[in-house]
């Protein structure tokens, strides 16, 4: 039996979630549907929904409603999505009605100006409108608080209790240990297969990644899939999951995995539970844990010889003159080639890390200096230089190539590298228990790993955070050697 | 320079239309793009906005600025759109919030009863849901009052100013002249081209449609065109105008004429003055004028021979192989062919207003009786034996063709007929303005026409009601001989 008061909460969280979906259609449709000249009203919008959110989040009512539940005699599930909707309230009751409205704004100006940039490859059409969102995050730092470092506050935001602190652990091992693995993988790789950059067809592509997404186990009656410029899962709700993917006809690796790595956090929000909707028990644990199942699927399975020996004759059946005499063993040495990159989203999966070091350190130098957007370029194509060994030729392929800043997300990027390293522990464990899982996954049966997603991942929602549902799930918190054997092992390395 | 509190009356109307808008886009998407499952929340989620719209319609602070306002020494087009503004905040007043609320989640449900009850072809389905609609109408009703005729009550909400008495007129007219002419005509023709209805391939068809719809003006920068099993226009703002199509691969009349329909709906809205968003200046004058616009460029100039003398050689190729021999008097026979017909939105121009005519007749009875929803089915499949001498074969066909009531809209249907007949009206006005019209239009010129609709009709907005802006452009009131003459030249009836 539910207190009615428990009760009350959760339709007020409801209330929330509903008019954060309202605003989640709005950037869905901004980014996949909206017309050229509509996007001025259209981040009006936004910025008038983001407003109505933010008055029934901080309301002094809902407030008191959960300062009440909070000493009540709750079962441990309710007591966690108390306390995390009071920490939420108590952080936004920090900002007021107007910021939150700019920001906003500020946000959908940007992300208007970046595209526009991207497009003209002029880093300087962007500038202004980045340096606007810089000092509004900065702003954001002050009024929410730290206690070591400013950054803090924002990465706190997407990874809760995760700091710089843990983050300069981890960050140190990639560059003791990742940076030499990509180095010397790139210099023994000598044969790069080209057939992956023949001419695909449009919508061959699109049709093979739909199928694809439903061979994974994504559900159509629950979501869908369209073309965007940037990639992206939403989850409205479990029940309304998008996704989109990127089709380059000259490389159908973009497609490819961009759809499985879409489609990976899509089952996680398919996944949730959607009697438990708006209520932090129903939603994602974090942003490290999102992108653990993205990159699960992406990489772990989809990068696979074992995911391949099923879906190869099938990719070969649906191009056929592309693919003429690529064997399995071809196909997937060509997937997993390792060189020096200049885009992030390209990148094999030991560059990967390198290009996240990159933007940790960069946005590291956001919260501790003044720097401005103007400096950010040479600094990107510096660390570029320095790490990955390669000269940035223009802003497009450059510091113009992800879309998160302008978004207003600074403190994003660590989770993704978090992710590839649950994942990595994740797919141990799996491995583990289930010793026959890749026969099975060779056999296109993906029965057993989504099963046990489900059980050991999806039906706990946001109950526990990163760390310990890692160590409920693998028996230990991240830890990154689960990452370096398995990439050891899959490009043979002793 | 405009007084600071008419200003502060403009920002309220365009936060509301903001939030309008964003309803907007979730029903676009209902009926485009969502996934099957996810239409339960979404019903939920518009509920919300739409008690949220309510809310800032009908409060307080906001009647007592624009009651300042009507008192105060006002341009006339600032005077009319306070004006217009009270008299609709003195109708929402009328309702309470959680009516509203109820009313929305009514509309969503029998939405996609009506949805699945089409695809079943089973009345019973949807009826329950029906029922619940047809209630709530008649406490609308009951709620808003009215003077003559309940019905009246709900026809002002479409059609300011038009009422029972006027409308029985009307269909009195339409009775007496339409019907017998769609029956002499029906028995006269004898040959039925049929390659209209050879097999045309979907993407084909969609793309022909994008390129009429280009042709007549419509800026793709402020719009797009989908698929939807109904077709629509929603304007979400003059730069956001989305128009919908329905292809049907054996029948090319549906995608054209919708796609031309839908186009004239867009090219008004686009037309409208963006300065205005919000205010009634800035909106339609009314349905009957919007239909005006939509049978405009769907019948006087879209099923014209002038128009055709133009597209047909574009048509044919697109179409080589169907439509191979045809030519221009063949065609424009083919696609003005009289015969009776079960779908409204497939009738020739005489037998639409006979499927109005029966909708207008049921719906008086609804407001007239306590009629419900199974009784409706008989009804309409007697009226359609009656005026149409057709037997009514399935539901799918029959009372389950339009969406409208499914909307919770009662009273819309007779603003098709009184859109039709001022577009006769403008159009022959048009013609008599500019006699060379048909010349520059047989030649695929349509910018005079264009340049004519923004001058005299999209510009005005809705500073003037229907039949005050009909007398503006045309010099005399509604007068439906302009239409009998129309369709008697069309037809070549003497």
């Amino acid at each position: 039996m539910v207190s009615p008061t428990y009760q009350e909460f959760v339709s007020q969280l409801q209330k929330m979630a509903d008019l954060s979906s309202a605003i989640g259609l709005l950037q869905w449709d901004s980014e996949v549907y909206l017309p050229e000249d509509a996007s001025a009203l259209r981040g009006r919008q936004v910025a008038l929904l983001t407003g109505i959110v933010h008055q029934e989040a901080t309301s002094k009512q809902f407030g008191q409603l959960m300062n009440g539940l909070a000493n009540e005699k709750l079962p441990l599930k309710h007591k966690t999505n108390v306390a995390l909707a009071l920490k939420s309230y108590n952080r936004d009751k920090k900002f007021n009605k107007d910021f939150v409205m700019k920001k906003s704004l500020a946000v959908s100006e940007a992300f208007n100006a970046w595209s526009r940039a991207k497009t003209a490859n002029d880093f300087s059409v962007y500038a202004p409108y980045l340096d606007k969102l810089l000092n509004l995050s900065r702003e954001e730092v002050k009024i929410l608080g730290y206690k070591d470092h400013p950054y803090d506050a924002m990465i706190d935001l997407y990874e809760r209790n995760m700091n710089v602190k843990t983050l300069d652990r981890i960050f140190d091992d990639v560059k003791k240990h990742i940076v030499p693995l990509a180095e010397s993988q790139s210099s023994k790789q000598k044969l790069n297969h080209t057939f992956l950059q023949k001419k695909y067809d449009h919508k061959a592509q699109f049709d093979f990644t739909v199928k694809l997404l439903k061979d994974i186990g994504y559900d159509f009656k629950k979501g869908r899939q369209d073309i965007s410029l940037h990639p992206f899962t939403i989850g409205l709700n479990p029940n309304d999951v998008r996704v989109t993917t990127r089709i380059d006809e000259s490389d159908i690796c973009n497609s490819i995995w961009s759809s499985i790595h879409e489609g990976g956090h899509a089952l996680y929000e398919q996944g949730l539970n959607i009697k438990e909707y708006g209520l932090a028990s129903g939603a994602a644990a974090s942003l490290a844990i999102h992108e653990s199942q993205s990159r699960f699927w992406e990489n772990n399975i989809g990068r696979s010889i074992a995911f391949w020996k099923y879906q190869l004759p099938k990719l070969k059946k649906a191009f056929p003159s592309q693919l003429q005499g690529v064997n399995i063993n071809h196909f997937f040495e060509a997937i997993n080639f390792v060189k020096p990159n200049l885009i992030r989203t390209e990148a094999d999966e030991l560059h990967y890390h390198i290009h996240i070091m990159i933007r940790y350190e960069i946005e590291k130098e956001i919260f501790t200096s003044n720097i401005k957007a103007n400096d950010l370029k040479p600094l990107w194509n510096e660390l570029y230089k320095k790490y990955i060994g390669i000269k940035v030729p223009n802003d497009k392929n450059g510091i113009l190539q992800d879309v998160h800043w302008s978004h207003g997300s600074f403190g994003y990027f660590p989770t993704y590298s978090l992710g590839s390293f649950y994942a990595a522990q994740f797919y141990a464990t799996l491995k583990n228990r289930l010793p026959s899982i890749e026969d099975e996954i060779s056999k296109g049966n993906l029965t057993s790993v989504n099963t046990w997603l489900q059980d050991n991942i999806y039906k706990h929602g946001g109950t526990y955070d990163a760390e310990t549902l890692c160590k409920k799930v693998t028996g230990s918190t991240l830890d990154l050697s689960y990452f370096i054997t398995y990439v050891k092992n899959k490009f043979k390395i002793n």
